[in-house]
């Protein structure tokens, strides 16, 4: 069904990835106009997928991720912008040597081509996801969620006409406007158009693309992150740095679920900690150390795995920093990690030890994000290990080519 | 049933993460060392394999990459000592930057941790693809085919003296001593203790692995690899490069396999390459135009998607640069594709628009190689976008982890 739109944009990109950075950000000028100039449709449009998520009884979190207000399109303006000033990643040589045959050897940054992604929720992901695959030099296919597939077609809709006033083929940003979960299955099989597939979303929606997916992926999966507390932290920072991950936004991959705490000290934090998240309502689930200090709900062995997206903490006491890492590796999701310390031995233990995205001494996960980075805009954190992993912009969503220079040579 | 073996490879990954360069140069000597000590046991066990080979009536071909003799022992040994040589990925500092609110971030190269390879026939890649994991710290997890069973458990049970005599865990370095075909599916599935799957070898290893797995692949698939003649070649340098493009060597992955020839200079190059190809007994199979001027088989469509491996070419008269480059990024493998012009325009715009690993003017598509491009050894030629991009070294073994230094940062 949609392979008429997978034919044209494999077309498109063989073009696109030639394009001058100054025609590129031309056109995300154009967009960012036109996001302003068609803001009364933006929020007309959104406020159909508002009203029928109402009708569904959709919970007021996710209304709030789908709902566009003027605000949020300033947002989606700036990020356009912020994108503008950000360096073209294709073209830079990133190695290159004269071989003993007189071979000139060149290793350039090359965009990957076609780009899927397939997103829930937030319509804002459109215009950020669109804006850095074109930046980048990548036709991109993108698939939002039936929440916000009225906002999606408009926002999609605006980009095509920026395009197409920039001058630009239309086929350079493809929008599915059709929520049917088969085109799901199509894009992931489409490995003849498609070059790599970017998912985005909860834990059905990644798990049904790694099995079915023919075509690469970089996930953008669950965050399940720790704050270790070592007998030698500082107990002031060690309960602001436990609450802010905690507690300063809930419902992010970079916010912590789990805190694992030192015997030693565990007496004195966890009684300061108790109070501290009391007035953020946060329930806590302790290991069977926890409760004999802490009133709270017995965790189980489920809990150590669990993303709550919530006001929800459990917390485990542990003997040492090497319990702490062990622990983390086990339960962990790679995302972000902390550990709060004045021992510079058990913060270097901490650092080369947790296998992870980030790993922190003395600061809150909630830092890993690609603008906090100065990465600039983000299409999404990456939990996986190969091809880039943590915050991924634009400079990830490129490929290599050795461009080589001969005058004959044979082998 | 090999989940034992996993999990420990799993908990060895840790440890292995966090030894020194000298430890593993140390302990890649002792392999170097005990492959020259074992030099008449491996003979004994590659000749049961030899022997079963030609039981079985498999091609010389075949045979030829199974068999082991002193001087390829030595290849082996040299091997590793060029690994030895090469820099320790591991470590190096790719970015950093201390950001407004003075955090330091450093981004630093970590090994992947555990990585599963599956190959067939050449038992050398025991060697290299342990080695190769060694130096990069990631303890590996090989699967060699039932053609090589004996030399491949012989050369791993020499790993593991090596790393037994190195104070190393055994677990480091893991061969699965069985040629059962369902094992390789239990590695595919096996996402919670295999970060990378390695799958070397034919078009059915390779779909059957894109299929199956739920672990990121990298991999080194088929070359099916251009010569295009501009009108504007030297035409002695044009019959050198396409001579030696395809028959240097015809079952490697970088050799040619179709020849394209600008319509202007195709009587003269052709006329002179039938009789060049006439002495190493090459069938060309050409289009409908090449029929009209050189004795040849028709080619039918599939012909331009197929990797012979052998003493076959297809050949195709085009118009311009422009057909040359949309027949190849319809056909080619994106593997290695090469221009032979003294124009300077053609010349870019074929290495501007081709979407493949290595892109040459004037040279023979045959040097894509690690050795050749000076990375080392190579664990093969990644054939696809994700992560690395051709020749696969040590240094491609490796993810990235933020490490990130703070003093109390809360958001």
């Amino acid at each position: 069904m949609l392979e008429n739109m997978f034919k044209a944009a494999r077309e498109a990109s063989y073009e696109l990835m030639n394009i001058n950075s100054s025609v590129k950000d031309k056109a995300l000028a154009k967009i960012a106009e036109l996001l302003d100039k068609n803001r009364q449709l933006i929020k007309t449009e959104n406020a159909k997928d508002v009203a029928y998520a109402r009708e569904r009884g959709i919970s007021q979190g996710i209304i709030d991720r789908i709902m566009l207000d003027d605000k949020r399109i300033d947002g989606m303006i700036t990020a356009v912008h912020e994108i503008i000033a950000q360096t073209d990643p294709v073209g830079k040589i990133v190695d290159g040597y004269k071989r003993p045959n007189g071979l000139y050897i060149t290793k350039v940054k090359v965009p990957l081509g076609v780009v899927g992604i397939i997103f829930e929720a937030r319509p804002n992901v459109t215009i950020d996801a669109a804006a850095l695959c074109l930046k980048s030099g990548n036709v991109s296919i993108l698939k939002g969620g039936k929440e916000a597939i009225h906002s999606n077609i408009c926002l999609g809709r605006v980009i095509k006409e920026a395009l197409k006033g920039s001058g630009l083929p239309e086929a350079f940003v493809n929008i599915i406007e059709d929520t049917d979960r088969a085109l799901v299955m199509e894009m992931l099989k489409a490995k003849e158009y498609i070059d790599i597939m970017i998912p985005r979303g909860g834990d059905s929606l990644i798990k049904f693309c790694t099995e079915h997916s023919l075509i690469p992926l970089v996930k953008h999966d669950a965050g399940v992150c720790h704050v270790y507390i070592d007998e030698f932290a500082d107990m002031d920072m060690a309960v602001a740095i436990a609450v802010n991950a905690k507690c300063q936004r809930v419902g992010v991959c970079n916010a912590m679920e789990t805190l694992l705490v030192n015997e030693k000290i565990a007496g004195t934090v966890l009684k300061k900690l108790e109070t501290a998240y009391a007035e953020y309502n946060v329930e806590i689930r302790g290991c069977e150390k926890t409760q004999k200090i802490i009133k709270c709900v017995p965790a189980t062995d489920e809990d150590w795995a669990t993303e709550y997206l919530d006001y929800i903490l459990s917390v485990k006491i542990v003997k040492d920093v090497d319990e702490a890492v062990a622990h983390i590796n086990r339960y962990g999701s790679q995302h972000s990690e902390s550990i709060v310390t004045e021992s510079y031995t058990n913060s270097e233990r901490f650092l080369d030890r947790v296998d992870a995205a980030a790993v922190y001494v003395n600061a809150s996960t909630r830092w890993t994000d690609g603008g906090e980075f100065g990465l600039g805009a983000e299409i999404g954190i990456s939990t996986q290990k190969l091809h880039c992993r943590g915050p991924m912009g634009a400079d990830d969503l490129t490929t290599t080519k050795y461009r080589i220079y001969g005058h004959g040579q044979i082998k």
